[in-house]
């Protein structure tokens, strides 16, 4: 049950869940296919019931044997780091921290995703207000500690890369990229350690990606 | 970073999200602080900064050079799984499967959630049944379906007892315990690869921390 023959990560034509999977994927070198389902084919493949939970992203994981759709996107995501060398698999503490920070950017997915499911538009501007205001703020404030935490190495656990980054990454890119109405895209300014943590991975990834497209 | 001297699990005196954490650990005879906080103690805490994010339960662990404390429920079951033999960590794809449960079981906490802290009793009753005939029936297939893929072994994931059997073992006995108002003790009935599941998850689990008195 243990070694595959291919990989299919099935997501949306966006970043969102899916790209520190696919960045980890890309700077492991592992090959896989990478699918993009429009709404419509979204909601063909739950009606038919292919999603395990009626979400995205999952993987389509082939063995000789059989195959196995997978999901939840930190499950993916923690695989996906063994196989590049992105999740520390012989540190148990190290992968503890790491687990510990994956699972905090869910927590902050699950916080905002009500607000996008809010027809409502007094209600959401409501939740967005509360959202930019305090529950964004004390989770970007326990962030800032953590990297604090890890003696301020560039990195959210140990001094070099691994799936938290690239998951915490993303979250950051989306919280302060505009599309979230009533959260202001300054929103991180605040959280030096943030700041000075999201430009060394922006570097950092951009490199590692850059490493897998020369060779 | 990676070895330990003591580790101390705080959390209230009831099972929550601490129980799967504390079989595992007396399973795998790995001594622990069980440290239960009244509900004063936990203000107190929190207001100290002594939570990473605000929440318990956390592992204080002590290594010969400092000490630290970690947040997040299944972060702390991995870890503990990891300790006890309760985690495949040498196996990527059983892991990912076990990962994919423990975050369904989390998924569902996370429903159930809001639930508990809305004070309005009109919209409290709303969300309980709206939980009990959709939002919980829905999980509960997606679960039973995931225990038919696995062979009905009488396992969440493989053939022995992990911990995700141990995280799912505790939901649905808070689901079905009757302190939920508005969620039928009777909700899991008709899942009939649920039932005989937490029937084999019973008896194991109770065998296992049999053997760790015994010795």
């Amino acid at each position: 049950m243990n070694t595959f023959t291919s990989l299919r990560l099935r997501y949306f034509a966006f970043p969102g869940r899916a790209e520190p999977i696919r960045d980890t994927l890309r700077i492991g070198h592992i090959g896989f296919e990478d699918e993009h389902l429009t709404p419509d084919q979204f909601r063909d493949c739950r009606a038919a019931g292919e999603l395990p939970f009626g979400g995205l992203p999952v993987l389509v994981v082939e063995t000789r044997e059989d195959g196995q759709c997978v999901a939840q996107s930190n499950a993916i995501l923690r695989f996906a780091g063994r196989l590049a060398g992105l999740y520390p698999v012989d540190l148990p503490l190290q992968a503890l921290k790491v687990d510990e920070a994956l699972d905090m950017g869910e927590d902050i997915n699950c916080l905002i995703g009500p607000s996008l499911h809010e027809m409502d538009s007094e209600r959401k501007t409501a939740m967005r207000k509360e959202l930019a205001e305090e529950i964004l703020p004390f989770w970007l404030g326990c962030f800032d500690r953590l990297l604090i935490a890890n003696g301020s190495t560039g990195f959210i656990v140990g001094s070099s890369l691994t799936v938290a980054d690239l998951k915490l990454y993303w979250i950051i890119d989306w919280l302060t990229m505009g599309v979230l109405d009533g959260i202001p895209t300054s929103l991180v300014d605040d959280f030096e350690n943030v700041m000075t943590w999201r430009k060394n991975i922006s570097e950092v990834r951009k490199a590692r990606l850059a490493e897998t497209t020369d060779s």
